[in-house]
């Protein structure tokens, strides 16, 4: 910082430091960024994180004013600076890395700081006369880094995951109106990339629709999680230096402030230093980062071509695909999915390896935790988004190419299989595929079957759904 | 095969092999066999999925007699077949590798091709005569791979993970009898491996016990998404060549065979292709993995030393710890369990990789995942046993060490700081740590605290819970 | 162990024992068989390792010897029983779990045992009667489980990888072949799944081959990390309990027995704690499965079909694909590989997992480590023959449809941009592809280049080479 | 963008798009942002890759120029403009989102727009007249995204982690320094977290130095693989549209300008699709990911404490730890730099799926791979310094308590093991354990060896190296 800059002095255990005097930050915050210059990307970058930390701590200053522990003054000034913060200022002034050491209390105390500074402004003060309000003895009264900082990610965590929730329901509506559009559209299902037996192409968009409908329900099952919190625990969940009342209270105004379901969990030595609603929030992510990549493989797979692939659908063209090749359009908008999902597969392991790293009443590794999700569920929202958008909507069906597919196919000799048997109709799918000949030629020519029962069996509406009802009496069994 | 074994010829699309006249397999499964000599180790060796191939192919004959699509004598051939597979026998017929290509056909074949045999034998009949009754047009009725193997794999894990439920149970009441045992313990507890608090023994192993309870709940959640099944579903989810009664029917018989609460999926195009209900157990079992990992890392950790470690628990000593050290005693029961653990985290990636290369309509990556998981539960369920019989019953507590640290203890400061304010404690916290005199001591000798009053906050029953109340009238807020 | 079964009786510090008669290992043995029920798959499953064991024990007792350390009497009687063990005897008494706690002393431990044993009978004495020759003092003599162990995998995975570059050698070769005989054949090349530029099938194959020669080199590179031992570390790499001579003797020694180009570590502490040898096997391992499965995953997209597929190549038909499916053929070979390489995914995993968790100065979780990579490589190993032997050998080119391909595609307008224009082949790339006319037609009727012009520059042996010389006279760079 | 602010109209494929006038970028650049809004952080945030990118373009024009395929005017303007950037200038319109659909084809478009603009107006023409000099017919000369992307991306990391071999060269010069400090200082060694046998702090570190050395021979070598390139390759690396010199020639021309050691691959179809080179590198930074974080976990146990912990040596503290407990001070460096580690892990993870799914001629996941490894050695290299800096530094020896450690062990008892045989040795170690009496006491008492013996085999300097020569005459093979 610059030496004539204006600055005040701040203490600590260390010693000294000058603080710019325009910082509402202050001296445990000023340690930190010298300390951990890792990223460059400040915890201000989470705006759901910092909200949430001004809502924990309004929560907290309610409880003490309420139990005599706070002078309500003070309480009042605190709750003020915390309704500023989470209606959207001093954002700027959460400077700390989002990857940091020390378990989440340089956060923790970026709050306290900057809450308190702005605080004693409200009450008249200048910056950093802490004698009237202090950081840690009135804004973190009755409170720990390791019950506010797990309980703040929660917090955050519900909120960005809602947002999550949201754009996966506009993908499934999308998905949905597909699925009706091409309701009518036969088309060759496949297994294993080989031509396995009719469908719609209405059927593939429901079946996607059906599984991100799946993944929303297992995603607010797992915000369910996130609403055990530890307020009250303080610093390994004993609840030492807090008030006996005071974990019920705080969680009460804190369910009120942020309208989530929440809980006080029962064991809260446990709930300090378990980190598993997030490996559980982290698996759900990675559950659908698995489904959104399996999904738009299938979409370059169905899209790829034009001439020489599968050229069954086309995806809108968003930007020219290539620097050299003239006319290329390319499948971005599932690429970039696709690659989101990698990513969001990769922080789940960074999850995995801090939860696994937690020693005895803290897992100290919470801070890289907290930005794997928030950068998972960030990353994702945007995913679902530009691929909704800018992709599913604008889907459109080579109508023509899937009818030729499905009359050209060798598959339709599964639905002969229970009228012929399996050892003919294999003999047949041989045939055809060796000759080039068709099945339906075939069977004809070899009087296995009439034209008339051929063409029952082989109906569009009744070979993409349970059929074997419809001949019952003239299966021969004993054939 | 030996050339002068006996044989039988049997036939398929690539043409003739001879198998082992002895065998109950057939044609299909000596291909695989060729095809897929991998690891070695045969599906037989998890007998939990041989036991749901008989129960789902009974369910399926049973399910193919109601609606007249099989006579009842092969129907009832073929149920006895299974029932005997169910009680144990022919589990040595089922010989195709754990991993395998093709989507789990060789898988489905084998059972086919020993229960047709069985049950031409049963019925009377030499194995191989297949005219009488065939692996695929009976055995196999209203069927495919694609949906009985899926199906299959849900009831095996769901009778292994019953078992594994069994044993965290049992894992949890051994540390409960611990928590009660080491109740009245006075400890220091850690955050970031720096003493933080007083705690008792028994709140640490009350925190391990709340954790595990908390892993059963999940795991058996989890096994609620095994119950939704796809019989039915048959080559790619349309059914196409099932009755369209069948899928509710069989259903019906499997879930009164199995015992389960089984369900039909909604969508049995999504269901057949969409494998997120192993992701999600898989994530479940990493989830146990982590917590399990993390609790034997705590009590190596707590048991280290003897004399130069932390030496607060004693494992009880179960083998000879070094070929070259005499004396030393190893903590090897938690360190099997961890790397069972780092073994379940590996698997549950393998998982990830085949779940995300699933295409169009089917995962044909499924035999990797079961195998997975099969392997994670097994290895799961030994580690809780031998964690459970070998170290946990047994552990002791070093009663004369802890009392000894939590005497020396610098970080009882912290109770005194709500009366004493956070400065002057941080001061008192340092000087002791640098004299080398107590907090006590120091406390008394700078007039901070009469002496009543800090025996009143220093006492262990007041330090281990919320205990800011007793003294609110002598907080000092404007100190 | 059944009651009346002859026994004798062990001790060690926990106390008394009894052994079955017959068994060569002794009560370490016996403790790790109760401790570690947890795969049931004994380290004799990985024959490499029990051989390395016999090289490092006669190496060691061939050191002692020279050092006048051990008579030689009994020095003689140790090697002759591991020539027995590396000759192929005794394997079945190596019997501990493959995953064990204690770092690998149960297996070192069991190693010490069977070869005391079978040393004792060789020098006239029975089973058991230690007092002669001790599995500690004499086998074990200048040794610990620290160097030991460590030193053993990597002699046992050195064997285990030259079996993989072998046939690796023989995939690229097979590979080299297909690249030969389809050198002629036209196609259009592939980007993001959509049609680009022409190529040959051949030079498809040959990409292949040089990816897995690339690998071969790679895991050449990483054996040689296998080539650096810690004996004569002892417990912690001080050297306690060795003669300061014997480090250097005993690297000589199994020098010579194995044949490897082995050295003694530089810092013997560091060695002993640090596993980063087998971290980067395991990282060229998981190197070699992604490449593996990205090979296969074109194969499977390459013969995707026969009729609703790429279809560019036919897979060798190795088993019936389906069970339903009439006829269907799977690409089944491909899918067990990719299968396998989600494995060694995992595994590499459990790997980093176990590494991260060493601490202080030994790695204790070596054990989980060295089963990973076996697997990895067993595996890897039996992947790369069946898919050698039972594809790629076998497969064949769809001449006629990639013939059409070229014919069709609007990809080889790129090859007329440096000639017309990116503007203007743009516009007839996007009008080839509305109006389904092709690019050469429009060219011509755009009159944009003369029909002798487009036959240059389309000449598909140019196409598939650096072409841009050939007209350079006739570029117009101010066009 | 507003409405009234001044644009500039430029065309592409997919019609007209109005861009902000002041932009160096163009059309294609303004679509890639409309599509990929994705994490907010443009490639600028790369300079390297900025960088790199520049180089690439300049030495595709200098070769072009060469070749008189770009008139010299044209080829100076855009040399000078890579000049430019390489000197830091524009960086700023590089601005595609580093997580990006396209292959990377976005930012090449992104450079062939700035430089095309830039060179414009170095020309004397306006921005946007691309008549004069055109993106993709000048700048992107001889090249396509498939060749120039993975090249530049080869080109920046090579910068990259050159920085991160200077900061572990940094790092382990302070560990060496530390060992030269502690050389003199005995410590009990742990294996498994039991105490072992006695070293010295001083090899201790110097293990540390060692094992991070031999992380930076590996990058170095991993860097070797940066050095192969395909430039010339064009789309899918048969070259089509470049210059059959070009190739040759650019790499001469980018060999000069970056000063890195660059070869063109020996087949550029492979080169072009496989991206085994970043895996490596990948692994390489998970490899020094594993050892950073074993070592910060050992930092964080050796440092345990102050008073209930191993204590046995100080880190510097550098910030207060925590909110509520006074004078705590935490190892926040080492827990940054495992939280950094576990981030690296995971990135690695993000690699191996990018790359797994890699399709035929192009693997289209670059961008997050690219992106994944720049995240991974920019942490890194932050970890490292504040490492070295802020850490290791400063670590002071807890000489008083080490020494006592060493009088109290039991673990002694393995050097007279070979004296005093391994039965007796392990009964003497019991017994000091049970009764608290010291191993010397025992020994002598037991008259199983005379004081002076004692004292020779006791002695520090010999305990902590190969020590089995000096009482060789006096060891008794037949006790």
């Amino acid at each position: 910082m610059s030496t004539n800059a204006a600055v005040r002095i701040e203490h600590d255990l260390l010693g000294e430091l000058a603080i710019p005097e325009c910082a509402y930050y202050g001296i445990h915050t000023s340690r930190a960024l010298d300390n951990f210059p890792i990223t460059g990307i400040p915890i201000s970058s989470m705006p759901d994180l910092v909200r949430a930390l001004a809502s924990v701590k309004a929560a907290a200053a309610l409880a003490n004013k309420q139990l005599s522990l706070l002078p309500d003054d003070k309480a009042d000034a605190i709750v003020e600076a915390c309704y500023e913060i989470r209606a959207g200022r001093w954002h700027e002034q959460f400077v700390v890395d989002v990857i940091q050491g020390g378990a989440g209390t340089s956060t923790n105390m970026n709050a306290n700081e900057v809450i308190a500074n702005r605080a004693l402004e409200l009450m008249g003060y200048s910056r950093g006369t802490y004698a009237r309000l202090h950081p840690n003895e009135h804004v973190n009264l009755c409170q720990s880094t390791n019950d506010v900082y797990p309980t703040t990610v929660k917090v955050a965590l519900y909120a960005a995951s809602t947002g999550l929730v949201e754009v996966l329901q506009a993908l499934r509506k999308s998905l949905d109106r597909k699925a009706t559009e091409f309701a009518d559209i036969l088309k060759i299902g496949r297994t294993q990339l080989q031509d396995a037996v009719p469908m719609t192409l209405g059927q593939e968009f429901a079946a996607f629709s059906t599984m991100v409908e799946d993944d929303e329900r297992r995603l607010i099952e797992a915000m369910k999680g996130l609403c055990e919190i530890n307020l009250g625990a303080t610093a390994i969940g004993t609840g030492i230096n807090a008030h006996p009342d005071y974990s019920a209270l705080v969680c009460q105004h804190l369910r009120r402030i942020t309208g989530m379901p929440l809980l006080t969990a029962k064991n809260l030595i446990a709930a300090t230093q378990d980190v598993s609603a997030f490996v559980e929030l982290s698996g759900v992510l990675k559950r659908i980062a698995l489904k959104l990549s399996k999904i738009c493989n299938d979409l370059r797979l169905l899209s790829s071509g034009p001439r020489a692939g599968l050229n069954e659908i086309g995806l809108p063209p968003v930007q020219a695909g290539s620097s050299i090749m003239p006319g290329k359009v390319n499948p971005v908008i599932p690429e970039v999915v696709n690659q989101i999902a990698y990513e969001v597969i990769g922080n789940d392991l960074t999850v995995s390896f801090a939860a696994e790293n937690g020693q005895l009443q803290l897992n100290a590794f919470e801070p890289v935790i907290a930005n794997s999700l928030f950068k998972s569920i960030k990353h994702l929202r945007a995913g679902c988004l530009t691929l909704t958008s800018r992709c599913i909507e604008g889907i459109t069906a080579n109508v023509d190419g899937l009818k030729r597919t499905v009359e050209n196919s060798v598959g339709v000799v599964t639905a002969l299989s229970p009228f012929i048997g399996y050892a003919n109709a294999t003999l047949i799918a041989r045939e055809a595929l060796d000759s080039g000949r068709s099945v339906h030629e075939l069977v004809l020519t070899k009087g296995l079957l009439s034209s008339t029962e051929l063409e029952r069996i082989l109906c569009p509406s009744v070979m993409t759904r349970p059929n074997l009802v419809v001949w019952k009496g003239e299966r021969n069994e004993n054939r």
